[in-house]
């Protein structure tokens, strides 16, 4: 049996990019300068994975059924902005003055690792874009070829649906993750969205 | 009122060189891929701070009043090493074949921050070297400035009780901590230890 120290480096490797090394250093930092902060820490997180859920309208994550963004009358119900991720949503929404609605895909198509369409929520999304109210479909998928290859399949979506797709201007890096791209450059390209030819 | 997820994020922010960004990724990446993980950190994490103290012989962390190495027959108790931290004590049984015992300082000599004798626990050690068992205070403080002036403290209480004090060879490169050297270099250095002159 290894000891409770053993273990507690162990279980922070769980987080990205923490290695034995981190962990241990990690560990050692919180026992010996944090044991106030690391309790928070802990309670926080048992009750976040606990509440943390996801929104049924954007598949965001949030605490309520539907998260404050699609609960606000504040927002245009006009346009609807699709991400890939929770992280990329939270860029957009601190780099950008974007006040339309979110779709969070939580994945991109990826055929050989079995992520298609149902596993994006396209249904959901299609649902959506069947109500009428959506006019445009902001794209902002990263621009990686299964970025690129979903951004293709939602603008036949939108299409289909007659709702009108955009995609963020040239200015993010090719290959490049949207999530590091600098504010800057991210406001500049979600203000210079073009729309997507057929 | 912040969102949980927000109050995670500045959390994690607890840990030694998580900021902003990298709190917001690992947030993410817990609650998008490692649940099972992350609440198992979170149990090892609170019972960590719960049960570890520190070892009433040696001032290692603990999770009894005395810890494994301390409570062993088999290590050899003529020879006491006296580290800054933890974890310059796993560093040496890491990459060292020592079998003697450890003391564990917690800190270092630094008159300006309030760090005394008492603080390092050095009436202790005084009692331990006065019980006559141990024959070398093997001195292993980090080549800083502090770190000299409490081996040059912790030598002459070696001598005056009797206690051969000795101190790392160089090789640890000056200004480095002992933490972070690797293991061929710290095992040299350990081996190739020098008697501190007077
Ligand atoms: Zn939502
Ligand atoms: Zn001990």
């Amino acid at each position: 049996m290894s000891s409770l120290l053993e273990q507690l480096i162990e279980a922070l490797r769980v987080l990205p990019g923490v290695g034995q090394k981190s962990a241990q250093r990690m560990a050692y930092h919180v026992l010996e300068r944090e044991r106030e902060g690391g309790k928070r820490l802990a309670e926080t997180l048992a009750e976040s994975i606990e509440r943390i859920g996801h929104c049924a309208r954007c598949r965001d994550f949030a605490e309520t059924e539907i998260c404050p963004i699609c609960a606000s009358a504040a927002r245009d119900a006009h346009q609807l902005c699709a991400v890939e991720s929770p992280a990329d949503r939270l860029a957009i929404e601190q780099a950008t003055g974007y006040r339309g609605l979110y779709f969070v895909l939580q994945g991109r198509l990826s055929p050989l690792d079995g992520v298609g369409p149902n596993e994006l929520g396209l249904d959901k999304l299609a649902a959506r874009l069947a109500e009428g109210e959506v006019k445009e479909l902001i794209i902002a998928t990263n621009p990686t070829v299964e970025g690129e290859a979903t951004a293709h399949y939602l603008a036949q979506l939108a299409r289909k649906h007659g709702v009108r797709p955009s995609r963020l201007a040239h200015g993010v890096p090719l290959g490049g993750e949207l999530e590091y791209v600098d504010r800057g450059t991210l406001s500049h390209a979600f203000g210079s969205r073009t729309e997507m030819p057929s």
